[in-house]
């Protein structure tokens, strides 16, 4: 028999004809990895509910669930969960038992983090691998394995919970799936329009908006984008709706100068 | 009223959060439009057949499909249509007034093609404005418009359909989506590693496969991948679903050389 797609690789229109070329109408693929999503905080109340001072609407679910769909994972919901360690505990035994990984968004303050990581070590073993990661925005992040299955912490503002689970989320379902044959992440060359300093050892994660060049050229390797920090305060969400990707910025860098090119992570 | 999200935008993981931040859990979107898909020619027999000589199985249907569902449209299939004049308008007439735009694939040989011409010359004014584009592959291409739809005729070989469909279906269904704040395609920098000569006054596309260098690095600007054309009949489905990208010849070049910085469109 010959090879005609390789396993692990994303089927897509190509594949899809070149199977019904071979008169293959059948094919077995991965089922969705399902990935449960628990929101902590007595903070935190459903969006449909108006904010009362202190108080502040889930946006996690919603925007951690659609960036697993669209990575190819189905999302399982859990709800709102208050800052009670047996509350916790058992909501995150449930989402293990139906899941084939968690994702627990954490409240805000540290004694809620810590509580998250307490729960998480009743799961399984070996539970917490590393507390706690060098990159900004999303610090308070928590890798874990528990009886063979992933469970994430992450930090609960909106904009470090949907960087950091592109950094670990996204990669996870990819593994689910089996994808092998994995493309590059999509991005564009932009050329930076100001200075974005960063400390020494700490990975950065910029959002940018991208806008023309105005000498707009189509051939190669020509500067057809500018890329511009959009400017917020780190748990505005609006401020990552308004752009159109993310420049990186390495632990070993202290920063990137405006003119230079960066690529943009669409 | 402070505008959020301008109107256009792909709702995506950032702007559901950034709703759901607001309490706005209702949301006006665009309907999926329903692109009519017709595959002519009586040659064309459906995938689950056995081919006898000079049969071919119809690819077109499915992975036209699947791109324009990729794309945000609706694919409605209205099935293998045999090169009869009369057939071909009754069918393309019940498309074009069921959906949004309406694709026909044409039969291989020129007569067929001519036919399709014909037929969409007859669903409505002005009809067809372009027969025939310098691009390859896919010079046979049809693009007209029939009572303000879009009707737009495909080249029955398989590769041709996708890529031209990739250059004037995509678009089309963005168009009637409403899409205005589009990103960039997705794109990645790589090395050609053999030269791609090409005629002057023709665009090319050309699938190639993206190996890592192996000089892998992770700074910016830094060739990490190269492009390597995946040479193959192109009727052959099967060098699309090899690849990773098309690399364009722009029409004023004579081809590109070995070693040179290309732009591979994933």
């Amino acid at each position: 028999d010959q090879v005609v797609i390789t396993a692990g690789r994303r089927i897509g229109p190509a594949e899809i004809g070149g199977c019904m070329a071979l008169g293959i109408i059948q094919l077995r693929v991965a089922t969705k990895p399902r990935i449960g999503i628990i929101s902590s905080g007595d903070e935190v109340i459903h969006p449909e509910e108006s904010p009362r001072p202190g108080q502040v609407r889930d946006v996690n679910s919603y925007s951690l669930g659609a960036l697993i769909e669209e990575a190819g994972g189905q999302p399982v919901l859990y709800g709102i969960v208050p800052d009670k360690l047996e509350v916790m505990k058992s909501t995150a035994e449930k989402a293990l038992a139906e899941c084939n990984a968690v994702i627990i968004t954490a409240g805000s303050s540290a004694s809620a983090r810590d509580m998250t990581a307490e729960a998480i070590g009743t799961l399984g073993a070996p539970g917490v691998l590393v507390h706690g990661v060098n990159v900004r925005p999303g610090k308070p992040t928590i890798l874990s394995v528990c009886g063979g299955k992933a469970v994430i912490g992450l930090p609960g503002n909106p904009v470090s919970a949907v960087v950091i689970a592109g950094l670990f989320v996204v990669p996870l379902i990819e593994k689910l799936l089996g994808l092998t044959a994995r493309l590059p992440r999509p991005s564009v060359l932009a050329q930076l329009t100001v200075n974005l300093p960063s400390q020494t050892g700490r990975e950065d994660w910029v959002a940018v908006k991208l806008l023309k060049n105005g000498k707009w050229a189509t051939g190669n390797g020509e500067v057809r984008y500018l890329a511009e920090p959009v400017f917020a305060k780190s748990n505005l969400i609006f401020s990552l709706a308004a752009a159109d990707g993310l420049v990186r910025i390495p632990p070993d860098m202290t920063g990137i100068s405006a003119g230079e090119m960066v690529e943009v992570s669409l």
